[in-house]
């Protein structure tokens, strides 16, 4: 029977090995401990068919000579594809439906949060004052999904059933029931001139790097029902300028944000954006996956594999997604 | 040409007799002041064939003697039964895609934010500390819709689309999609312990007062995934015992609670509830009707009936809805 390793670092592997050992009886399943060391012989890693990853050690990858297989344990990449010495097998991406159903939970619960001034609200409550604000209709509102992944997708489809307008955008060209598109550099300006809740579920990639900045910010509708645009990021917090953001919130060209990831994370506590108005700060856990969801379906998977199937949701290198 | 009366206390009226005077050219449209009070002269009252009423007042009501329909402008009928002297007309209710949506928006709103610990985020924000909680999926969570009419079946919808489990209660027997339904007083306390987040969408009858009481919450599903049950009340103010909930807040009866409407409304500022803990207050603003919206539907249903069809939506006087 065939080894299986689960490398992650700072993440509790006892979880992920024990649903593992459950799915794939008779497998040796191997794990780092919670800083992503492997704490037994590195000679057994040469005999490691799979990889479970998040965030794996260079140190461990240049190891695992006989690897035929590596599963990112989120729905981004960048966190393996970015690691020197990463070993040539193919990478296959988590699309798991209880990962995508959370993130569509955390981006319909902030779009609602700022449609319905969440914000604004809960100072009047602290301050106890009854107080109405006018507040629009989702039907006047466009949510604009940068990224149209399984991700964006869904989180589209669930804000249009609250009854959001939704636009999307990406980086070829995508044909949507229900759904305006736009793609490439020459759609993007046309996208954000619409768009009064901008969605970010981008993967990170050089193209992507720094995206959300104050050029971007500045394209977006400006004389929307919100009073201003609203910037949601549930991607990667190397997509964002947390500085430009910041600002903008400040100065009032962004009427709210809410952000899951930053450029540093943990956010450091003496870092600005924490006071920011109208901004609300998770600490990276839109859509966190859940060991007992993701690890039945990577047995799958690996089962599948095994019967000389092909493999699902592979990565493309180049391509960085 | 026939005659409308919008009567509104404490709803600025210029806005509906503007609307309306688009809608139905011709017509003789009268409007109260905003404290509710005719100022005209109240022979003309007598003339009056359609009354669009928000609590009227009732010495204006006695006076009302030609009147045909009288159209609650809410969802809620209460505000019209309750007062003295109603004249001997039918009665309809609002029943507004727009109305409905938005209160869909206010549940999907609120059950999100208990969902994905809101109140829990916002105090380490706060703090400026990065720290993840454990958060279950919408699909490990049942919502529990207590009221099953037009506003309690598309929240349920809604939830479901999320991805939350919904069950439902009504005081008659009813079958819904994709939903298990209780009813009666046998169904309830059945429902009650198989319910997360309670979402009261009940109109105010004498059956329905004072309901959401520290005994109905004692019957809610205590070992939830939620550590515990949340209570969401967008109905009526009258339906809850304000001091049982900021007890069971306090106590952590209930893990959390959203309150729009309140048994004393304005919310008094020294009421003790402002500062119960994971609770979130909004003004009576989770389903606010919207003139431009509400009266193209009104003036439709006035043509209609002048054109001998029958009156949509009409209120039982004796059910109380």
């Amino acid at each position: 029977m065939s080894t299986v390793l689960v490398a992650v670092t700072g993440w509790e592997p006892d979880a992920w090995a024990r649903q593992l050992t459950k799915q794939l009886p008779g497998h040796t399943i191997l794990q780092t401990d919670i800083e992503g060391a492997f704490p037994g012989s590195v000679n057994t890693l040469g005999g490691v068919d799979y990889l479970l990853a998040w965030k794996p050690k260079p140190e461990l990858l240049e190891r695992l000579s006989g690897l035929k297989v590596i599963f990112s344990l989120g729905a981004g990449v960048d966190h393996i594809l970015g690691v020197d010495k990463l070993p040539d097998a193919p990478v296959a991406r988590i699309v798991d439906p209880d990962l995508t159903a959370r993130m569509s939970e955390y981006v319909a619960w902030q779009a609602l949060h700022h449609l319905r001034l969440g914000p604004a609200y809960a100072q009047l409550q602290a301050g106890r004052q009854w107080e109405e604000l006018r507040q629009p209709a989702a039907s006047e509102v466009t949510a604009g999904l940068l990224g149209l992944g399984v991700l964006g997708q869904d989180a589209a489809a669930v804000l249009r059933r609250i009854g959001f307008r939704t636009i999307g955008w990406s980086r070829t060209q995508k044909q949507i029931e229900s759904m305006e598109c736009f793609h490439g550099g020459e759609g993007l300006d046309d996208f954000l001139s619409r768009t009064d809740i901008l969605v970010a579920l981008l993967p990170l990639t050089p193209a992507t790097e720094n995206i959300l900045d104050a050029g971007l910010i500045a394209k977006l509708r400006k004389n929307g029902p919100l009073g201003g645009p609203v910037l949601i990021n549930a991607g990667r917090g190397g997509s964002q300028v947390d500085s430009d953001i910041a600002d903008a919130l400040c100065e009032g060209t962004l009427a709210g944000a809410s952000l899951d990831v930053f450029s540093q994370e943990p956010l450091p506590a003496d870092s600005r954006i924490w006071d920011a108005p109208n901004l609300v700060i998770t600490p990276h856990v839109a859509a966190v996956s859940s060991p007992r969801a993701l690890s039945v379906q990577i047995a799958e998977q690996i089962k599948a594999f095994e019967a000389g199937q092909p493999l699902k949701n592979l990565v493309d290198r180049e391509r960085g997604y």
